[in-house]
């Protein structure tokens, strides 16, 4: 059992199974589920793979989810693959690639967000600390409306040496913090690989790491409340990323 | 106790001891809270303004709240006050102003969270129907992280009406829907009393309301997989909004 883990959720379940890249156990489905056209769904999309489903009382799931955040559906399923950070920068090599790294970012909603964001704004991967914020988890998954299962997660040991890493292979690390004298915008994010560090929404990011970056960029803001939540912040970044490029793109085509 | 509300995290209360738009009846403090300096904090402005703090048993704040967010204080205070639109446009007539508008958005953490991100990007209100949705709660109050006693809440029965009379008094509406043709950085907002709709995340904008827009725009993606948190879409727009007025502000500085 401890090589599983649980997703819940219509959309995940059913992002899941689209994406063909986890292996399912079993998809459980509370026997007093209203069954709308999304449990319709995710049955005949395991049906079509061979994956069990089997009804159960909802007590069950109740059990095995207590956040009651399970909408009648839970499945067991293979855990996340992690990919190893030099396999990373090898699949990404000579592609104009990106990634965000994560450094503290305790809470699940928010890291699902940013998972969100970056699979949108074609983020190619993730990386965690294994110890330093929160590894993959339900919520995470959850949260992440099935956009986890289209992004490389790399769980990495020390960020120093991950940053050093990419440094080594041509990558350009930017910081966001709110010191910063240099505003998100004014970077050309158009022809370099790209890996953005976000830190913990009260700590901010770590000297070790701010001293690391080529660039510390801030969010200037309308007002002295300074105080973005993190996915939100990530959000901003990513899509000016997004627009330079989509009009480098659109400039390229007249 | 029913014309009073409960706010919890320290953040929270220090922002609303701080703004000095709610009136406090009394904070209450577990007599376990490690007391750190955002507790000295509270006791130290709950001191200058005259405002009763009563040290309790943790037991009697998780009965208050038992979702286990309070970090040891709650306060119960006057509930935020909901501004009338008329008065709104009044006090907003002749400068540029923006506002909000929430169709059907549902989870309170999104609702925080774009409190936080209207603040920061100079968002003078935020409009939430009396009846599709959620209005202020303990949860919003806490993931606005204060935003909240910044910015005019103004609750209506009627979007639709809500809608017209922004529109009356010249104000432009745009609406964001990923189906538009539209993108969200092709409008100039320096220039205008601007109007945001976002719609619930699965549901999206009411066709009625979308039919009452001057604009729809999308948020372009680099990937096909388009499915941004509400709060993160806000952000996106509320930002570029930003970043045009900032960049002139800079121009004409020149």
């Amino acid at each position: 059992m401890d090589k599983e883990t649980l997703i819940y959720g219509k959309n995940a379940i059913i992002e899941a199974l689209e994406s063909g890249n986890r292996t399912f156990n079993k998809i459980l489905i509370s026997n007093s589920a209203h069954s709308d056209s999304k449990i319709e769904k995710i049955k005949s999309l395991a049906q079509a793979k061979g994956i069990v489903f089997q009804f159960v009382n909802i007590q069950k799931l109740n059990q095995l989810e207590p956040g009651g955040k399970h909408q009648g559906v839970i499945a067991q399923i293979s855990p996340v693959k992690y990919v190893e950070l030099d396999d990373f920068i090898e699949q990404n090599r000579g592609k104009l690639a990106s990634v965000v790294i994560l450094d503290g970012v305790e809470d699940s909603h928010n890291v699902g967000a940013i998972i969100r964001s970056c699979v949108c704004a074609g983020v190619d991967g993730i990386i965690l600390p294994s110890r330093r914020g929160v590894l993959i988890n339900p919520t995470i998954e959850k949260t992440s409306a099935g956009a986890i299962n289209h992004i490389s997660i790399i769980k990495v040991n020390s960020l120093v040496n991950a940053i050093q890493r990419l440094k080594e292979n041509d990558w350009w690390v930017i910081a966001s913090d709110h010191h910063a004298k240099d505003n998100y915008y004014d970077i050309n994010y158009t022809d370099i690989n790209f890996a953005l560090i976000m830190g913990a929404e009260h700590a901010g990011i770590s000297k070790s790491l701010l001293k690391l970056s080529d660039f510390v960029v801030k969010i200037p803001m309308l007002t002295n409340f300074n105080s973005l939540n993190v996915s939100n912040a990530a959000a901003i970044i990513l899509f000016e990323r997004c627009r330079q490029i989509l009009g480098l793109k659109k400039d390229r085509g007249k």
